[in-house]
């Protein structure tokens, strides 16, 4: 059968199976989903096998298991490596979403649902794809192998030693991700360079328990006043990341890739996709710079002290928050973590004592986009969605592909069907049904564009 | 029966009966405990009749009613007035009590119960007291008139309207509130000043949902940042508040007053008192001073973005604080309300929209401790206790001082029976039973003292 027709024939039983992994909230943050994550894996394995991939088995680690599957046709065509990950980030605030996050429901022809573009929505295109070749074609032209991770959302720390137990296992010519976004509906993208990540948690400590804001108010430190001192001096009201060393290695954008990039992150674009009224940052550089090659620094979360209704009046005993920093390619987490230590212990205030620790990292990652790879990644996107693909640097992280790049010497194509208001990490995630049918053909031809 | 002999006698009643009413969460600040509310003010109610008062009666107001008893002997002998507060703190971080703190424990002599100290514990005093007189003597020798109110924790609000709907009834010669503390067992304390409070509520709002962090670090201001950012900029590191104008009606203290107070609370006394490692503070002032005769301003909450384990990369929508100004006399808190509005416009960083609501607020309060009545609660706190009184500036605020000398005209004597370690407002809050039974006899020999 055609491709165009297989789909359009095929896509309510592929909805149907999304849906079905969707509706498992395999939470990887959130310790008491263990047994989600479980279920989780265990659908992928029996779905890899219905396809008929072959090998299939769920690896496990230190942490949550590496689902693996693969087609091994001939010695003498190239391997693909296709990664993923079924683990999703939490649903909270749950009260925001329109429907519950682990009910995927459709509307307007958009599935929404926790981890429907981020990333289950995306690699489920891809065993598609490996779908139409081994029941619809009985034959695929290259050998493909997945391998699908249940850690990302919590930094991988695992996946590193899993590829360096299994290198002749995960041994490939490229390495293939969609976990990233096109620009619109008929904007393809492709990154060619994503940022790297240092998370870390602060806890300040001030009095031995809550004490009255009467009686010692002007006499002790206050943990969320020298929290908020601390984090004030983080960045500078511009956006400027003030830990001495966290530009040293920070790349120069060149006159043409600065054109290029700055195309396709408009201020307009911004302000629509997050409803800010105006946008913020390093007035030097344009905004595709400042999310795709400079180095960020956000809060996630904060808390300490009362939080309830009303008015209490205490020095609260403790404060805390979660912090990371974007990171860009040459610096690495481990440098990051040292910069970043030995300045909160320079910037404490007196009177209270700081705990600081690494939650997670990634390193960054980056790309030529002129290699015959990436060439032919662009080709293809431009037959299915009809437009010259953009080459992106994004600032979201994937630590997998310099892990990949380090471990197993190859590549990575980061082709993403995501759309930039998919609403990742937020409520009402979701994914345009048509993305993944389009992306299913994009997949299908890539695979075949290999070939050459 | 002798005084000593009767509360000895008495003293497992009295115990019960505070017990009973510690039973009651009557947490003024949380919205879900009105019926407690209710409930303390009618136990309250039917406690004032048992012991003998008359005109009992509960006052509605727009908020939580006002419990009102009196015994009216002649028009011959002086008039006291007796302020309590019945409504009580909320009890969290609950699981740092080591009871729960609505069953009133008794350990080491001490009873554990939220409200224990502040202030049920201690208008209860008063309450055995008169019960003394009017059981045990069958006669009182000047004139008693309780009110006690259930939203003292809550700024009071409706209190003035009550206060002013009802000056006849409430006509006397001094008012007299037990709602702080003494240095230490053997070191009575009689406050002269209080300072006031103006409580403030900030929300800072950003992105119209969370949104990722990738791919908008750099880009669009983080609310938490911001709000960072502003709080850093409320006070400088030594504590110095830096809002235009809150210094300006700050009374200059004596040499003779600042020796007299600098002796009551020391360096190692908040050590011991709150477990931290060192004070803080404007270095100029002496402690005494700066808790009791400077402002203060203090974080008492900070939420926003994700607070649960793990790692979660969003910048999120939302951010908010609660933050209190004590505020020293002469200094009104909508002249403080004003000033902070200003302020926080003006410190407002760019790519954020910031709200500012006040909770409540309450003047601060002074009184000359040389004035007779002064120096007779202080010389019956110096039999009872053994020790001459020491006068201090509390720090803490009792906005119905200034209320009551505004509306009825009259001075308060604040003799508390609370210790340092009491934890108001903290987990565990508990009070000493012997402060108890000491109170009681202070309170009837200070009814005796009144006469003359």
């Amino acid at each position: 059968m055609e491709l165009r027709k297989y789909i359009e024939k095929n896509k309510g039983r592929i909805i149907d199976n999304l849906k079905e992994i969707l509706a498992i909230p395999s939470i990887s943050t959130l310790p008491n989903h263990k047994d989600d994550i479980r279920k989780c894996a265990e659908w992928l394995e029996k779905y890899m096998k219905d396809i008929g991939l072959d090998n299939v088995q769920s690896f496990k680690t230190l942490g949550n298991p590496v689902v693996y599957g693969e087609k091994i046709v001939s010695e003498n065509v190239p391997t693909v490596l296709v990664y993923g990950h079924y683990d999703v980030q939490p649903a909270e605030p749950i009260s925001e979403w329109t429907n519950p996050p682990f009910e995927p429901t459709i509307k307007d022809n958009k599935i929404f649902s926790r981890g429907s573009a981020d990333d289950k929505g995306q690699f489920m295109i891809h065993l598609a794809a490996a779908e139409y070749y081994l029941k619809n074609e009985k034959k695929i032209p290259i050998n493909i192998k997945f391998f699908i991770e249940g850690e990302e959302e919590v930094g991988s720390s695992n996946l590193p030693k899993f590829i360096t137990d299994h290198k002749d296992l995960l041994k490939a010519d490229y390495a293939l991700i969609s976990d990233s976004h096109m620009l619109a509906e008929n904007k393809p993208a492709i990154d060619y360079g994503l940022r790297g990540l240092a998370y870390f948690e602060i806890e300040v400590t001030g009095p031995k328990q809550d004490v009255h804001s009467g009686l010692y108010g002007g006499a002790i430190q206050n943990p969320i006043n020298a929290l908020a001192l601390i984090i004030s001096k983080l960045k500078d009201e511009n956006g400027k990341i003030l830990i001495p060393g966290i530009y040293d290695k920070v790349r120069k954008v060149g006159k043409e890739e600065r054109e290029m990039i700055r195309q396709h992150l408009t201020e307009e674009d911004v302000k629509k996709e997050t409803g800010v009224k105006q946008t913020y940052g390093e007035e030097k550089y344009h905004l595709a710079e400042r999310v795709g090659a400079r180095p960020s620094l956000d809060i996630h979360g904060i808390w300490g002290g009362f939080a309830g209704e009303g008015a209490k009046t205490i020095i609260p005993s403790k404060a805390g928050c979660k912090v990371s920093i974007r990171i860009v390619p040459d610096l690495k987490v481990k440098e990051v973590e040292e910069m970043f230590l030995s300045y909160i212990d320079n910037i404490t205030p007196n009177g209270v004592e700081v705990k600081v620790k690494l939650l997670n990292g990634g390193e960054a990652y980056l790309l030529d986009f002129r290699k015959p790879i990436m060439q032919g990644a662009s080709k293809v996107l431009k037959e299915v969605f009809g437009n010259e693909p953009v080459f992106l640097l994004s600032g979201g992280s994937i630590p997998i592909t310099e892990v990949i790049k380090t471990n197993l010497g190859i590549d990575t194509v980061l082709m993403g069907f995501g759309l930039p208001d998919d609403n990742l990490h937020g409520p009402n995630e979701k994914m345009n049904l048509n993305q993944i049918l389009k992306g299913i053909e994009a997949s299908v031809k890539f695979i075949q564009e290999m070939t050459k």
